[in-house]
């Protein structure tokens, strides 16, 4: 198959401008926003976009917003080269790599550091005098899981992936069930704020040996990778015993944790919740998933499974 | 000129559409949300629409995001056929209005009232369960004048318009500056979320004795109408002393303060802000705005002057 080289576009009003071009020639856009550092997870978002559009843009971007100035923004890794690479190998490819400097940079005056949300909050673009201001909070989905540990997280993202909406314009937009809680805070951003955007989910995608696919996992030593395998290998047998009848969350809970633990993992938070408001369950009567993050090293790992009984 | 009836469309999928068949005509769009009760300071907005567009749009939806359970949202004054019939008179008329009835209903089970924001806010469309919990902050903008006694007001206005945004597809959007800090709010929610949509502010439109003409005029007697006068006067003495050469706000606020005190109305603020971040200003060196609100009786009025030196 002869490779399609992608279009790459800097400038929010050029990504603009080739969407209305191709939605006037009736093309159904596809949008996979990314922060880069692919992997096969990445590339799977891709070819199930190729499924419902005409067309699939791909942005590259690391979003400053939804770091907290002690996370790990600076050492996020990042291979511009290697990712095009990669997109390239792609069946269908990708027509357009939508990659902006700086989406918080107005051209006007910032002023100095500070100013800030308004419950505390702070991430790393929060300016003073006429700086970036506006955010989307999901009021009840962002607290809990991820939200409780990175409380400007899923502001930063609700709000970059809203910028990068009116940016691309897409039809569809495609995330990974990875990001559990991150795929429902934008498909209830999507219905309540009247986004005209179709989101799908698309299932994890694991290295064979179960670890599911993550930019961080290149930050892992050889043994910390080994160790972190607890957290799939535990999941699945949770996700046995409830298919076996064990419906107390608390007993899952309690496996998965002792597993992760016994490995040398540190738990973050191992919770059982309903998949559609992510609130706590304590007997699995309906469809939930189980999420977990736990530290490998100084590496956070996030993943989780849907338990469907 | 004969009269141009307009399309009324309640749908949202329907006004999209309607907005996408205008736009793949190459027919720019302008909008003006409303809430109704339309006066001639609306028809204004109207009459501004139509010198940046070839159609135009008008919303007419009473916003219960933007009202707390305390305020009056249960005796906000409707007509939509009077609304209609003027909509008529406006030279070129309108071509669409959207009048839906519930932006807030995504046809899912809401559960019982409750849930709510994170920092203890609450407007009128708060559910649990699975009902709306997205939100746009323009947290330092929404903070000061208004906000500080209407805390879900900026919150509730911002959302709803990026609703409307989403919906309608709108190349301009005109606001009043009467509500002068609703229309900074939006522009920089426009900046920040990048929608493609050029905000413009028109100027006040006032009775022939001065009043600034609001939707909740009609709720006041007629001696509370006229102490109302005591708002423009006031501020048309302090914008003359501050051409004048009196720079000192604390002066020119007393003089506000105390002429409209002096006729019986309850102020609620009187301060002169930048125009553009709305931070209180001691000194006028730079554009500033004199932004006023105060009760007579139950109605509360606000009103505001450019003072540009």
């Amino acid at each position: 198959m002869a490779q399609k080289q992608p279009l790459i576009i800097k400038d929010k009003t050029q990504m603009r401008n080739w969407s209305r071009s191709m939605r006037s020639q009736s093309k159904l856009i596809a949008f996979v926003p990314t922060m880069g550092y692919l992997h096969q997870g990445h590339l799977s978002l891709i070819t199930e976009a190729h499924k419902h559009a005409n067309v699939v843009a791909v942005s590259i971007y690391v979003n400053p917003g939804q770091f907290s100035p002690n996370e790990d923004l600076s050492t996020y890794p990042s291979d511009f080269e290697g990712d095009v690479q990669k997109l390239l190998s792609v069946p269908g490819g990708v027509d357009v790599v939508f990659n902006p400097k700086d989406l918080y940079d107005y051209g006007e005056s910032k002023g100095g550091e500070g100013g800030g949300g308004g419950d505390g909050v702070v991430s790393c673009v929060e300016k003073s005098g006429l700086g970036h201001e506006s955010w989307i909070r999901v009021e009840k989905l962002e607290k809990g899981l991820c939200g409780r540990s990175r409380p400007v997280f899923f502001r930063g993202v609700a709000t970059v992936v809203a910028k990068l909406f009116n940016i691309v314009e897409p039809d569809v937009a495609v995330f990974g069930k990875k990001d559990y809680q991150q795929w429902r805070v934008i498909q209830r951003m999507v219905r309540d704020l009247d986004f005209s955007i179709k989101v799908i989910g698309c299932e994890i995608t694991r290295e064979n040996d179960g670890l599911a696919m993550s930019s961080r996992n290149v930050h892992l030593s050889c043994e910390e990778r080994e160790k972190a395998l607890s957290i799939n290998k535990s999941l699945t047998r949770a996700k046995s015993a409830a298919e076996d009848g064990q419906v107390q969350c608390e007993k899952l809970r309690n496996l998965v944790i002792q597993c992760i633990a016994d490995a040398g993992g540190r738990i973050d938070y191992a919770e059982i919740v309903d998949q559609q408001s992510l609130e706590k369950v304590e007997l699995i009567k309906s469809p939930v998933v189980f999420c977990v993050a736990a530290f490998f090293g100084k590496v956070r790992l996030i993943d989780n499974m849907e338990i469907n009984l």
